[in-house]
């Protein structure tokens, strides 16, 4: 089955810099000999999820079906995307759902406003977990020994002169997350950005994803954001979590 | 390299229907033996793209990396989304792109407007190119040789009563979406669904995707749309054929 891990490289080797590639550069992204490359790459184009133009190789459409069936497997993707409508339409502001994956959080469905300033970040996009405030509601719903396994392989760097780097005031900040149910997170990601979540909760009361709205900082103030905001991310995250038969918050 | 074909049917026996699935299922659906339905499933559960709790099997947010590389490699992506919002904003109505893959469209974006009647379609989900006005724009696009293979590989099923299922006058209307520039489809996917299309072109005149906006009749009648959302879509896939280095409209 290695040849499978080699196919899944492959793949992963084309991006906004390397959209089509020849035999060559995939083989040198890949780390593979070009006879490999090659038998990989036919081997795509033959299942379809791949196409060929003269030298230059490219995925096709046919990829997002893999994406798909990992999305359409989420329990909550149809039922909150309304709920995170409703949201949107509300504070306006955009609205993102992510889960936790090693130690980043993944998005998985996001509501934008109409705004121009609004941040550019698609399902698929990761963010490091320990500065946002989705991947701090994520770990805050691990059990005691996930956090600290996922904790040991962070690297915790300063992407601010905010960001919290020193793990036992990250580990208190966690524990406050667990304790009042949402985190808010200002500027550590990213100056401006200020940004509040909750837990998505399943049927054991387990947090399974978390939602988020975010604003920038001149616009609407941290406190601000606690005052209205807070109260409608709650609700909303437990309408959804009650929807996939979960606990929702108090859970 | 069957190996590899055989990974990837096993990520999509997963869905909405069959989220998490113990051996046995998995091999049923796949086709494959218990014993090579493990060896996958192990082998993907060491790379990351699933995880399993007790019996039962799960994909893993990591298999959207997949599915995040193609839509990154795509040239329109992060470009079209800002013109594709500004024109939701404008006309109240949801915009999406597509591309063709085989006989289906397959959704690349999709800017939703804050309706409850927004139509529920997410990035990587399929609809038949025939009866879709994105679908024409992209079969339109096609030189007539690849125009006539994708037509002789498609069955036309009569989606609702309006819904045109002659190859000889769908051929018809393709040619007409070539020479107009734009595809307006009215209840032939669904009945009381409008939708209006138009393509996105690359540097040589190429028709890379479309971009359209859909409404519901009671609310929007066709002349309606031609009217007052024509000339908006027109110019939005204009924009955005000229940021990726096409020839737009005119090409």
């Amino acid at each position: 089955m290695q040849s499978f891990a080699r196919g899944l490289a492959v793949v992963r080797t084309f991006s906004a810099e390397a959209p089509a590639q020849t035999i060559a550069e995939v083989a040198e992204r890949a780390g593979l000999t070009r006879a490999g490359a090659r038998r990989i790459l036919h081997t795509l184009q033959h299942l379809g999820y791949v196409e060929a133009e003269g030298r230059l190789f490219r995925l096709t459409p046919k990829i997002l079906d893999l994406g798909f069936a990992y999305l359409s497997s989420l329990p909550l993707w149809n039922l909150a995307e309304p709920v995170m409508e409703d949201l949107v339409q509300d504070v306006k502001e955009s609205c993102s759902a992510a889960v936790l994956d090693g130690t980043d959080i993944v998005y998985v469905l996001r509501v934008p406003t109409h705004k121009i300033m609004a941040i550019n970040l698609g399902v698929g996009s990761r963010l490091p977990a320990y500065c946002t405030s989705m991947g701090r509601v994520l770990l805050a719903g691990l059990p005691p020994a996930a956090l600290e396994a996922r904790l040991a392989q962070m690297r915790l760097e300063p992407r601010t002169p905010k960001t919290v780097t020193d793990p036992a005031r990250l580990r208190e900040l966690i524990e406050q997350v667990r304790m009042q149910g949402w985190a808010l997170v200002a500027e550590e990601l990213e100056e401006g950005l200020v940004s509040l979540a909750a837990p998505i909760r399943g049927r054991q009361g387990e947090v399974v994803a978390a939602i988020n709205v975010s604003g920038q900082q001149h616009r609407t103030p941290p406190v601000v954001m606690l005052e209205r905001f807070l109260p409608k991310l709650l609700k909303a995250a437990h309408e959804i979590s009650a929807m996939i038969g979960g606990k929702g918050q108090g859970g």
